[in-house]
């Protein structure tokens, strides 16, 4: 049960802290998409974005706005990026953003977004009716 | 000086929208990562995260909350991405929220995140003082 995130929270799991207020932290990543790759997590242990309470949206987002804001003063990134993966591909359950600097052709274009096409209007037409369905049914 | 986004915000240019509230509007990317691919949008003509204020955040990402909460039951995923570009790799500029429906073994995992490794420990010490140093002077 025991989880680095909330280790490095704690103090137990040694990180290059770059961020902390009272709800939120922000570290490295160890092994960074680039140099600067910071991990910012609520203090809570909560696994995945759905989870996350309505009191922690505006802490947590406020934190990445603002390290997305510091990563060209910091590091003479052109902007940003800002990602969480929910289960799959999330290495950690403990819900982490990733704020990552990025610079223009750092390289990054093109395999980061493979893109498909809708068969037809009424395949996207089909999608996006499921979805509507799915939303007004929460939970 | 005409904005896509702002266009389907206002009805004026055709999308698949899959999300409605006052503040906010998601739409299918016409050419998705994944079929269900949703880029959900501030109203308002905001171009990058930094710029998001305050009384946007929790609208935004609870909605984006609500939309990668939504991908299992709509589209048989078992998780979600949720990714913003900053300036680099930003195709319009209005800010988006991409909320992307994820399946294990789906193919993403390794290229999405090439990773690197820090020279050593100082140089990843300097890396964090650095953000710490910019977070310190905003703006």
């Amino acid at each position: 049960m025991s989880c680095t995130f909330c280790g490095i929270v704690d103090g137990s799991v040694p990180a290059h802290i770059v961020w902390e207020d009272e709800l939120t932290v922000g570290f490295l990543d160890t092994r960074p998409v680039f140099p600067g790759h910071t991990l910012l997590v609520p203090r809570t242990h909560i696994e995945t974005l759905p989870e996350l309470p309505d009191e922690l949206l505006a802490p947590l987002f406020g934190a990445a706005r603002l390290l997305a804001g510091a990563m060209p003063e910091a590091l003479e990134a052109h902007g940003s990026f800002v990602g969480i993966n929910n289960r799959v591909s999330q290495s950690v359950a403990h819900l982490h953003v990733h704020v990552i600097p990025r610079k223009f052709k750092d390289g990054l274009r093109g395999f980061f977004w493979p893109r498909q096409k809708y068969e037809d209007d009424a395949h996207a037409a089909s999608v996006a009716e499921a979805i509507r369905g799915a939303l007004g049914r929460p939970g």
